[in-house]
């Protein structure tokens, strides 16, 4: 009984209760008043305004795509696709809507207490979405996987759950990630390049916009993606357990099937233990709170996940399976933090001296260099697993890098609310040091994040993968000869075509960021021309007609490659094949993969080289060696906040709209 | 007889006549006198120290990858892997060597003569390069062929030639890469960004290295590449022909294996008569006359490759597949000419009026864009000729793609030497109308060069496919139950390993040409600084100095990306078995193909942009949007002339060394 799927259920719903806790903690604390508490109600609403108007959009295709899976698959994979659709959508809102709250709460802990308050506020509120992310989905899963278990049909259409979760993260990554970096390229180039203020200038039309893209994009557009990883993973794990051939008994097949949700059902508790031991050592220096944190969850998951194989009699092989995920998302993490923060970032700063292009050049050698680790790992983890669990342990390891994602993604949107609490101080002046608290609080906000893009990647990358392999499993059921061999035409054509996706997808988000910037720039500039008295003080810029423009070009351009993403297989499938389809898979998730970790290092990179300077190395601010930094900057921000992010859920998608159509081919 | 390895030869031979009669016409031509001359002089030395520089080293490695292979493989494969080396160093060598006599008569024949006397003399002397690559690869191919063709194992020697060819165009493509580069950005940064003087100004220390880098780059490098392309899909076809296990007869295995040769000697002779065309219509504008001569002898090949197919009682299936490779090359040169010259150009250059860094987002948005129609184009070849005539028709499609090879490269190999001539003639001072033709040669000439980019990247990728297809049929013959299937772990391990390898070998040869060019800035800076009356005019700079400097860098710079190269199928071979180079391979040349594309198109519409704002547009020189298109000109130099081009030549290397392993896995 206590591995049943309802013991999944209801620690996602104690987990949910431990949520609200927290959520009601967070909103006890000081909010602010004056200034601050209007800037913080700006930027809620215009965070709320954009979810709203996103969600509406989004209504709209679920609906279609609902009906289209009720009348071409069936009514249960129509009802697990909402049901999918909703959960991340409901994540999303929450995560969101909390982040919102703390930002401005974090500045006033920062204000009127110490530095440890304001970094308990920032973390809680993150923490709500990273709980909320393993809650839900551990419920809507769970419940699901209660109602379909029973019927090969009806198990199959739990991957319309990974379906739903697909198309919402596929729409809020894109639309969230061409917000945020429209608004912050469209703010900072008028306002800091052309009138030379200060970031986060309450004078700057465009300030409101930018701290209202943190959050659609680094928390909303992340949350989404990685609750599809976790769920997807998790589906994975399920379709290939129902679909293995070489077990002993069907008695094992159950367990199997029941062993990913147990499993992050752990990782869960593991995640609140480690939430909990951070507001333990709050009085540490930040940094070292979090790292306690996050050790102590995953080393209490691994001791967890022990106990669990070996009370269900389970070889002890799937326990070394998920340490061999678990460990490969340390490798993949590190090498993110070795590369955009040690000597990589002192050698891009310095080639700021000989001007913007050696930045760009050796930025974006930097960029390509780093995935050589990432992938060699990622290859290990393939073999290891494989080796120990066949098929199903690639699955299970993807499970187990994302059991504990309740901690890892607190503290992933540690990062946006901390950076909402600077902007929010600056712009409500709220003195110096409360400054120097958010700035620290920043800037280790800025490591997570790195860290949390490496982790974003890599279990993007290890969740596609399942999936393709669920996806192979199934065609092969009912395809005899099925072969994805490398000397069929078809397939290597797939893989190409596959391969290009990745390229013409990122060159339409960056084309995207480019031209919705554009219109910022003309919006910003007329308002600084036309309105009276705004660089003197006197007047106030209309901050609401600067998100309106950031919303509607975010939301108008993140269709076409949305659709591009969510036709592509289906075109490829019915015109050539399952073949190709397999190949497909394989070449986006290899050309994905590389190009994720290219663009999103080469961006961070550049970021922290900028930063170098800008604390007075070689010749500090206003200096060339800085004018080229930011240029080197600036061309990272849609690198690794847009199209490289973009790109795991492209990939995702993919294999997700693939396995479901598997049946038809 | 007539369709013997003889007919090769012999035609072989016979273009080699002609190369030579063209060659003494190229060198009688007026040489020049006094200034000129010396500067011809000096770019001629500089050429040759490098290649005998390159050459040397390339000797040590040739020498013990011959004793290696005489010890691991066989003396036969020993001893064709030398001759290869031999041939491509030799077709090199020749090239250089009539390029860097034809560029100064180019200058002269434009003071004294004509337009299209300057155009003959220019395209006669890029005719010896490509005449001699077709000539050498015949004559080499068809003498080894005649001995080795009676016995299984040395038939399989054969490949040594191919890899002798790779070996040696990996270290010319990316030591000339490298050189060419770093001459050229360190010469500009200084010499125009620094101290103000126009480009090719005999006063700049760096500016006859920056001529003689033209040479080893794109003559002598791409010359290489284009020759292995040549010579490793007519032994990709005879390799496959010979494990085919579906014919109906030995007779037609024999045909079959003879064909590719047959069809490259009457490519060879339908070249020599495109190139006289060129001759008789070079009183018409030059871009009609060159494009005359080229589809000419397209046509004239056609016909007699449809006549020389009937001839051998085959089927007309293997003419269509001809046919099928021959139009991809046509698709993905138009796409490449569109991309580099028409609307994306604009598009460019108006984003450099926001600065630099819209510059670099939209040129690799661009870039990243131009990949669709090429993959599409060569996914549709590999159907088509798979459909026609099974796996040998993908080999065959690349031999029809490479077979007017002579006439391309002469095109293509026009470039540098009009490039060249211009710089000749703005050093030695021959006046304004000498200017004004070299600049409409010149101009001509970056669209051939980026339309042979194009050529290059479809050969190389259809070659290696050829090259891979050889590969799987050989341990298919060795290894029961052999799969490349994607679900095998250790394929799609070795596909992860493969796209990797793009990524880490473009990072290296990046960073190589910002290394190399920075000793190159140090030196020139000094010359400036130290060398009294230089910037007067009254000194003259120490030119040897900076071709020595750029000479080294290069060559040093080489090894470690050439070993990388070589090594890693080796290393992935014994320690991963072959599913894991097949999946190596396949990785490779697809991660290889996308970012070589993306590089290439990205770098020619930057250099594009830039010159359409030097002619006057959106302000002309020395406004805002032209200093943003120079820093996007900067980067793009070594992403076209570099890192693109040397991964033509890294998958290549990858997949006939991996043939070369190919029994022993």
């Amino acid at each position: 009984m206590i591995y049943s799927e309802f013991s999944a259920v209801i620690i996602g719903v104690f987990g949910l209760v431990i949520t609200w806790l927290v959520y009601r903690m967070v909103c006890k604390q000081n909010g602010g008043d004056g200034v601050a508490r209007e800037i913080a109600e700006a930027i809620h609403s215009g965070a709320m305004v954009f979810i709203r108007q996103e969600y509406a959009i989004l209504f709209v295709f679920v609906l279609l795509l609902t009906f289209i899976l009720s009348v071409f698959i069936d009514i249960y994979t129509a009802l697990a696709f909402v049901v999918g659709a909703g959960c991340s959508g409901l994540a999303g809102f929450i995560g969101m809507h909390t982040a919102t709250r703390a930002n401005v709460r974090t500045a006033f802990a920062a204000k009127e207490k110490t530095a440890a308050d304001a970094l308990s506020v920032a973390f809680f509120g993150g923490s709500v979405m990273g709980m909320t992310i393993a809650s839900i989905g551990l419920i809507g899963l769970g419940l699901l996987f209660y109602f379909y278990k029973h019927d090969p049909q009806t198990l199959f259409a739990l991957n319309g759950f990974g379906m739903g979760a697909s198309v919402v993260a596929l729409f809020a990554r894109v639309g969230g990630g061409i917000y945020t970096k429209s608004a912050d390229v469209g703010a900072d180039l008028v306002g800091k390049v052309e009138k030379g203020i200060p970031e986060d200038d309450p004078r700057n039309p465009g300030v409101i916009a930018d701290n209202v893209g943190d959050n659609v994009g680094d928390v909303a557009g992340m949350g989404a993606d990685i609750f599809e990883s976790y769920c997807s993973s998790i589906i994975a794990t399920i379709a290939i357990a129902a679909t293995l051939t070489t077990l002993a008994s069907d008695e094992i097949r159950q367990t199997l099937m029941m062993l990913p949700l147990t499993l992050s059902a752990t990782g869960l508790v593991s995640s609140v233990l480690g939430i909990g031991l951070v507001r333990v050592f709050s009085d540490r220096a930040p940094a070292v709170a979090l790292r306690i944190g996050v050790l102590s969850a995953v080393i209490i998951f691994v001791t967890l996940a022990w106990i669990v194989v070996n009370q269900l009699n389970l070889d002890v092989a799937y326990w070394y399976t998920l340490l061999v995920g678990a460990l490969g998302s340390v490798i993949i993490g590190s090498v993110t933090d070795y590369y955009t923060e040690q000597t990589p970032v002192r050698r891009i700063a310095k080639a700021g001296q000989t001007g913007p292009a050696t930045v760009i050049i050796s930025g974006i050698a930097v960029g390509m260099q780093s995935v050589a680790v990432p992938v060699i790992a990622l290859g290990g983890v393939i073999i290891l697993a494989t080796n120990l669990t066949g098929l199903y342990g690639v699955a299970l390891a993807a499970v187990g890098m994302l059991a504990t994602v309740g901690i890892i993604m607190a503290i992933d949107a540690y990062g946006p609310i901390a950076d909402n609490a600077g902007g929010i101080a600056e712009m409500a002046g709220m003195g110096e040091r409360t400054r120097a608290i958010t700035d620290q609080l920043d800037q280790l906000g800025n490591t997570t994040a790195a860290v949390g893009k490496g982790f974003a990647i890599g279990a993007a990358a290890l969740a596609a993968l399942a999936v393709i392999s669920a996806f192979v499993a199934n065609v092969s059921i009912h395809t005899e000869n099925f072969s994805l061999s490398l000397d069929q035409p078809l397939v290597l054509v797939g893989l190409f075509l596959g391969g290009m996706l990745p390229f013409l997808f990122s060159s339409m988000t960056m084309t995207a960021v480019g031209d919705a910037a554009g219109e910022m720039i003309v919006e910003i500039r007329r308002q600084f021309h036309e309105i009276t008295g705004l660089m003197e003080g006197t007047a106030k810029p209309d901050y609401e007609r600067c998100t309106a423009i950031a919303t509607n070009a975010a939301l108008k351009r993140m269709v076409i490659p949305g659709l591009l993403a969510i036709t592509s297989p289906i075109v490829v499938g019915f015109s050539l094949g399952p073949e190709a389809v397999g190949g497909l898979l394989a070449g986006s998730l290899l050309a994905g993969m590389l190009l994720a970790i290219t663009l999103s290092n080469a961006g961070a990179v550049w970021d922290n080289a900028k930063k170098y300077i800008e604390k007075g190395n070689l010749g500090g601010k206003f200096s060339d060696a800085h004018n080229a930094a930011v240029v080197g900057d600036t061309v990272g921000d849609p690198f690794k906040d847009t199209s490289g992010p973009a790109l795991n859920i492209l990939i995702k998608v993919l294999a997700m709209i693939s396995l479901i159509i598997a049946p038809f081919l």
